[in-house]
């Protein structure tokens, strides 16, 4: 992308919100140069009132992307821009993809970045693990062990940040020998939020990735937060969502990932907990319930068909008997041998079906002779 | 029913195990009296081995089918039998509709029932709440409020008498001022199965109904239980496991209510606990996550839409709000109040906007004047 290109889209960043749709459609038909000049001069955008015009021209006056991009280089910090060999796949979905209450949801227009990965690597082989700031300490180990897990195995754990279950999920990745983890800012790179979690955005940000859609030094809001979670989604192929409130950020996170075609998936927890009440409600709403990493990796398509089949349980020698075997071995006591005949009443076959069966039986490990009589062994009564 | 066809059910109950194959193939094209005077004769069944005749022959020269009624009379108890008022519904599947590993899932030919309640009303509303012995703290708690809040509204619990999910669902609905609960056994009515348990079965006995397709006498086996566990999920609308380990009798009553075209649901648990491991598989299987009673009802289809849209979250004013209102809510501080000039700069929109959003957002309860300037109220900052 041009030199030109890339100061208009840090100028449209610090003078609209992310995820605008009027620019977004403007956009589509001229360049961000032609579109960063229009707004310059006070043009309004098509679907932009004047009154939204008049904000941005209240911000066009301070904005200064020169100034902004050298605040980056300071940051240790860049600008990716669509077309750079860094921005990542699947950022350009149309913005009528995403439903719900917040209308404006276009794709990001640039990100900031900082850290010493590759965005578009990372974010191709990657999932979100997001949940509640006033996480539970169960919620908070299983995030850390879930992301710990998956880093291993190469996944980059994208979050948000956050206290609670998101600083969890960065931590156990950070502990992890595997791939980075990101951390999507609703404020700008230098804007450590929550203050309270700076000295681990510092470290993700030597270590693993932070990403904003904000210029340097904007401060977060709510809103800033809504439309910062389809970006979480976005740069994932799932989003787990490990607790979470009945009404929560999370679900507007997991409601993202559903409507840009990423997998949805929710760790339950104890019915008793209001902070597993939203992962239910997800699950109960179509939301892969998972409780291990072999299970995201599983519903994410990321391992064979040779890992899948061990999560199923092992077999017993006993579930490869025959109906009949198996009933004479019910018929069989624990501690007191029994004689042929006593097991042939109790099981309700012949004499001879039994003494065709204990040789079987014995030789699975399931019987054995004592004192002259038949029982069962530890593994037979198990 | 005619007394002869009573007696020769009651027979057959006794010289062959519940479920039989062969036995329900017979009685398609003969009565019970037929194939009861075929089989004391010592005549083969198709599909019958020979070996298994021999072990029907050796438990027909012990049997007494009048002395077996008696014996009810004297237990208070009763058989009840296809053809009868209380013979309950839905039992009459083909055995082929039951998959798995245990060939031998005929339907019932006769039921042994005590209690002062109709068994085929209560199993007309009803609903299995199944479950681990070695339960923890929490499902026996889920368990027992689960099971309480749906007996009082009118469904019988339906269980197994066993320790753990099972006698803490029981004695949940016996609290209830509702239907009775009723007890499935895997032996005779008069085995108190497991022992300790005998106060409660005795107790069910008396108030709800305790059910068994084992003549009086007989005991208990681990094929008997898995066979068993058909009946438990035939006799109601659905099946609920609250606590299962991977490998469990609750995964096998699931699995047949599966089969039988009834609902299977599961309450979920901490990931951390191995006995929430079987009613997770089961959600990933396909079954329905449950966490209380109204969501079990509205499985069950039995509230309607007025009930069911109560159990989503309620709506805060926020919501309704316009997204350029909502970003001047976020605009505005917790605590010390700012002028309209500073809302507009940080929400980056007009003076005129915040003018015309302001009185709205006090209306609505959202934001309060103080000391000439605004900011949040409680409720605008929760």
């Amino acid at each position: 992308m041009s030199a030109e290109d890339l100061l208009a889209r840090v100028g449209l960043a610090r003078v609209v919100e992310p995820g605008s749709r009027p620019l977004w459609e403007a956009l589509q038909t001229r360049s961000a140069t032609e579109v960063w000049a229009a707004v310059q001069a006070g043009e309004p955008l098509d679907g932009l009132g004047q009154q939204a015009l008049d904000g941005i021209v209240t911000r066009v006056r301070a904005s200064d992307p020169s100034r902004d991009l050298d605040t980056l280089v300071r940051l240790d910090a860049r600008a990716v821009c669509p077309g750079d060999d860094e921005w990542p796949e699947g950022l350009d979905w149309h913005p009528d993809t995403i439903t719900g209450d917040i209308r404006e949801m276009a794709p990001p227009l640039v990100l900031f970045v900082r850290g010493p990965h590759d965005l578009r690597a990372a974010a191709a082989s990657s999932v979100a693990v997001v949940g509640a700031r006033a996480a539970t300490p169960y919620g908070q180990e299983v995030a850390r062990s879930l992301s710990f897990d998956l880093a291993e195995t190469g996944l980059a754990i994208v979050s948000g940040g956050a206290y609670g279950i998101d600083a969890a999920a960065h931590r156990g990745a950070l502990l992890a020998e595997g791939a980075p983890t990101v951390a999507v800012l609703a404020g700008g790179l230098d804007v450590a939020y929550p203050r309270g979690n700076d000295r681990l955005l510092e470290q993700i940000g030597q270590k693993g990735l932070l990403v904003s859609e904000h210029p340097p030094g904007r401060g977060v809001t709510r809103l800033r937060f809504l439309v910062r979670n389809r970006l979480v989604a976005a740069l994932t192929q799932g989003a787990v969502v490990v607790e979470a409130a009945e009404r929560s950020g999370s679900q507007s996170t997991a409601g993202r990932a559903r409507d840009l075609g990423r997998k949805v998936m929710a760790v339950p927890g104890p019915v008793t907990s209001v902070l597993s009440r939203g992962s239910h409600l997800l699950i109960r709403d179509g939301a892969q319930l998972v409780t291990r990493a072999a299970e995201v990796l599983e519903e994410l398509g990321a391992i064979g068909e040779v890992e899948a089949p061990a999560l199923r349980g092992v077999v017993h020698p006993r579930d490869r008997l025959e109906e009949q075997t198996r009933r004479i071995l019910d018929a069989l006591p624990v501690r007191k041998p029994v004689s042929v005949a006593q097991i042939a009443v109790t099981a309700g076959v012949s004499l001879l079906m039994v003494q065709v069966a204990l040789p079987e039986l014995v030789g699975a490990g399931l019987v054995e002779q004592r004192d002259g009589g038949w029982r069962l062994t530890t593994l037979g009564a198990t």
